[in-house]
């Protein structure tokens, strides 16, 4: 699989085919927030998108490319997240059968909200691994299309246009910041962001990519521990990684304590909830604000699912550190 | 005074006055939620006004109403909540001289909050009342313009602006709730949205409006005790009760665990914060669904300010009653 005819237009017209199907969702300031940190601070809401997360986009925009007589055989895909959520809600839009292979021990509400929508969830035991095996397995057995979370043209495009819109709502910015995990945002986001700086945050403890830039080469680390569950790749895919090491500006890595104090920012200061995962490229914003141009930079908060369990702790633990931007928070004008 | 002036046309005239100077925040869809009442709901986030409540409106339309002497001299307000701290901001904005009367025991963050804008603290002790008696005395020795929370005609059309932007941003609205405090909010949705039902929700116990609607007259009840703190009035004020009176479709009343509930839902399916106050509207959505147009409704959330350990505790008491919206929640498109 080679990048070579993956352009912004591509982007374009997946964006064309998404209209009317994805929430165009607002790109919000902080007055507050940006004064603290010298310059105008914009939070893409990717919250509210369907299914919670920006993976709705990606995952319509892959099915929609498909025939449709591969649409009828239906689509597999391994995911212990947003990506099977995302993609079963977008086959229950489309008629198109799913089938998830997730984790044994995934969350039971994360389990049944995908059965919920229709899809076949296969279970795998996480400690035996082969993950991919039995996706490969299951589809040749059954003549299903695979889609990889962000080893896919269709789905790196389809998270494109998010930064499409970020782009119409404010030309003026000078750098968008997007999470990075297996890299299909970051890659869609740097196909349009001509002009801007576009950079990755990823988790310290979930390097690979930011590793993988420096060596020139894929690298890849040891299963990483990270808050951020949805970036905890241990290696950047092919594809993504062409397109991210030619285009990218900058990677920066953020400890785990800097991700729960950004949810607690976007908590306090725009009133938005975000997943542990969502909260990265604003935590990056804080962690080297030195390193970002002093024009309006946006942030893209990727997903907001998260149960209140982990929320309220994540939020408590960091409400002593976050404490200069004391509470109530006082949105001021510009 | 009266209203025979008043009219929608005041409005828009506010509308022209502020535009640019207020944030015009999003108004967001849920389809999950929407699913589950049979009607799409959309909530106006008005968390993101400057100031974090929709205060700032009528704060900043009732100083530059006034003349350039009259603001030279400063104005003086009551309040414990967010109209004083949107006046602060707005005086802060327009070089107004602002003096704010709060009781002693208000949490401190707040009156730190409103000191650090520039504004003046008279603090009085709320258990010897006569909070009107202080600002009279004060406005008279300073020349002081007196700018209430609610009885201000600027201060009605000002928050009315916000129901012109919804019906802007949503023209097939059948119907606007909004939170039931002093009425400025009601009154100024009220004298714009003609055609649509505009609909007041109150605390159970905070039930005033209701009450004096239902009698035609004025009726005074005992301080109430709420967590919508920003509704605990004892009685509607002549001027929008006036006004409620005769254009009001409905005041409907919600318990006060129901508040909780809807702040929880605003968190679970919008993923946004609300201060109690702030989700009242919502949690007269789910109270009285039956009583509201089958067609799309608006809520206005009109405020989020509050603290983590309010929020946290009032939000950790009504999760397992709002188990059966279970987690995550997962927005499906309609």
């Amino acid at each position: 699989m080679t990048d070579t005819k993956l352009s912004r237009h591509e982007v374009y017209r997946s964006a064309e085919r998404l209209r009317g199907r994805v929430v165009e969702t607002p790109l919000l300031p902080s007055a507050d927030f940006s004064d603290r940190m010298g310059r105008t601070v914009l939070v893409k809401a990717e919250n509210m998108q369907h299914g919670g997360s920006f993976k709705y986009r990606g995952a319509l925009n892959a099915l929609m490319s498909l025939s449709l007589d591969r649409r009828s055989r239906g689509v597999i895909a391994a995911s212990s997240g947003n990506h099977g959520l995302a993609l079963a809600l977008a086959g229950e839009q489309l008629r198109v059968p799913v089938t998830v292979v997730l984790p044994e021990d995934a969350p039971l509400a994360k389990r049944r909200a995908i059965e919920q929508l229709g899809a076949t969830v296969i279970p795998y035991d996480r400690r035996e691994g082969g993950r991919d095996a039995v996706v490969q397995v299951e589809a040749h057995r059954h003549g299903l299309a695979v889609i990889p979370s962000a080893e896919h043209r269709a789905v790196i495009t389809g998270a494109g246009t998010l930064a499409l819109e970020m782009l119409r709502a404010a030309p003026n910015l000078r750098a968008i910041l997007v999470p990075l995990g297996g890299g299909a945002l970051a890659a869609g986001t740097a196909l349009v962001g001509t002009g801007v700086e576009v950079i990755g945050v990823e988790p310290a403890v979930a390097d690979d990519t930011h590793r993988s830039i420096r060596e020139g080469r894929i690298v890849r680390i040891p299963a990483p521990l990270t808050i951020a569950d949805g970036l905890d790749h241990t290696a950047p895919p092919d594809l993504t990684f062409k397109i991210n090491r030619r285009l990218l500006t900058d990677v920066i890595t953020v400890p785990e304590p800097a991700i729960a104090d950004a949810m607690t920012y976007l908590w306090r200061h725009w009133g938005l909830k975000a997943e542990p995962s969502g909260a990265v490229a604003l935590a990056g914003v804080v962690q080297a604000v030195e390193r970002l141009p002093r024009g309006p930079v946006g942030v893209v908060l990727s997903g907001g699912n998260v149960d209140w369990h982990n929320y309220q702790s994540l939020l408590a633990s960091s409400m002593g550190r976050t404490d200069p931007y004391d509470q109530p928070a006082v949105p001021v004008p510009h």
